[in-house]
């Protein structure tokens, strides 16, 4: 089989290909993911999400009790990854349009991935995804001097202090000093991180809005900057409830991405992202000109 | 009508989303078709090509007994373009694999375009455009001095001369001198020229490889730097030809860009330029969500 279907859709213009496979006989080679990935020879996304029912994937085949559908989230360069937040999302949107959501049509359903099974909530025009615990990755270091590391910015003269964050992936945000504006920050490089992480980071650069509102641009480690990063958003939030001295238990953030506008809902050790999730278009590719 | 039809296509990585209308019903908005050429929240292209019967298009009816087919091609901003080179040789290709084009398999044929007729030859793996007249844009200047006026590159210490051609459109062409490498140019900014042409022009960069074989990189007008552009390529053969004291009346020209490799046939003072024409997905957008 070389003509597959796929669906292009989108979380805040985090974008992705959808594929539809529900019996796991597709298995795309990096190369072929990295074709529906390009910008200008392929569709182009982010990244690419395989729709399989849990069952038929011998990895994550435990999980299907739970969750009838998979998740399989491919980077734009073929790599497999444990988990993208806006990707759930979008893929939720996709199962309740394709009517392969069981039980009563807007009521939450699990679904499985990588990094474990993730609830998810519909909420007006989109998808909210259960991120589960977050934590300080530096614990020790960010309770003694509110920041555990600097990031130096290409072209930009000083180091800014900064905070590490796990959401199952690392992050480590900035609050830009008042003289520095998101949109005069230079993301074509990847920003230096000391001390450096062992696996690199996503690094957030957060801007405050208002009370719980804060603007965010983010450079994804191995992709560069992108429109929308969901655990980005998350983390970035997070770190500013942390800084403010965590005023409340629960409490929602609304953080605006050059994509769109993320929610972020903070219950004490735990988080949840939403937002709109879009499908686009719908079509066929041949896979055999590779 | 919300629901439309369309192909994705490129050549040399210079893409486009064709969108089929014989009877010339769609009038597509500035919005919708910025919406088809977004690359996050779109589908993702340089340009939209709208494949119409010529006969159904007031402005070009008068061109319908040449050329049955009018590629009515749009910016992606909207924006009207009169031609646009690689675009012509992907519209060939979706004609030929719809079988569109009348007369023999693999005969020359004519469309229609803003800036006139053009034909339009199968070549292997793409199809071959006869671009016609070229001419050096301040002729006087260059004849008396070989270049015409510099061009500043963001970053780069020194301005560098370069030569202004019309093909229709504007194109300025620099030689880099053999300390500065192609890929070390920064072309995220605008490269400023002077004199400073007045509606604008694509700067073309090129880099000698061997006898009538350049490299090449382009800044677009209005677009920025881009994977190809097919009219940029002939420009840039043209110009290290004209350099060269013409040694040949007739000569085939090889041009590597970002996307690929075109072909550019001088001819005196015309031009033609060949290369690969690929279709890579057929699909439905909806142009409601807009």
């Amino acid at each position: 089989m070389t003509r597959i279907h796929f669906t292009k859709g989108h979380g805040t213009q985090n974008d992705f290909v959808l594929v539809p496979d529900e019996s796991g006989e597709l298995d795309l080679t990096h190369e072929q993911v990295a074709y529906l990935c390009h910008r200008h020879a392929g569709i182009g996304a982010d990244g690419v999400i395989r729709v399989v029912r849990t069952a038929n994937v011998p990895e994550v085949a435990h999980l299907a009790p739970q969750a009838t559908w998979f998740m399989d989230y491919r980077n734009a360069d073929g790599s497999l990854a444990e988990m993208c937040g806006n990707g759930t999302r979008v893929f939720a949107e996709y199962l309740r349009s394709r009517g392969l959501v069981s039980g009563d049509e807007g009521a939450p359903f699990v679904i499985a991935t990588r990094a474990g099974l993730k609830e998810m909530v519909a909420v007006p025009h989109g998808w909210a995804v259960d991120l589960g615990q977050w934590r300080l990755a530096r614990a020790e270091e960010a309770e003694r001097r509110g920041m555990d590391s600097v990031v130096q910015v290409h072209g930009s003269p000083d180091p800014l202090p900064a905070l590490s964050l796990d959401l199952g992936n690392p992050h480590t945000v900035v609050a830009l000093p008042p003289s520095v504006h998101l949109s005069a920050l230079d993301l074509s490089d990847a920003p230096h991180i000391d001390p450096h992480p062992e696996y690199g980071s996503n690094v957030e650069f957060v801007r405050a809005v208002e009370h719980a509102h804060i603007g965010m641009r983010v450079h994804e480690r191995g992709s560069g900057e992108t429109r929308s990063c969901g655990t980005g958003a998350a983390a970035a939030a997070l770190a500013t409830w942390w800084w403010g001295g965590q005023p409340a238990d629960q409490v929602d953030w609304r953080v605006d991405v050059l994509g769109g506008t993320l929610g972020v809902h903070i219950k004490g050790t735990e988080v949840a992202l939403s937002g709109p999730a879009v499908l686009v278009a719908d079509g066929e590719i041949d896979l055999s000109q590779l």
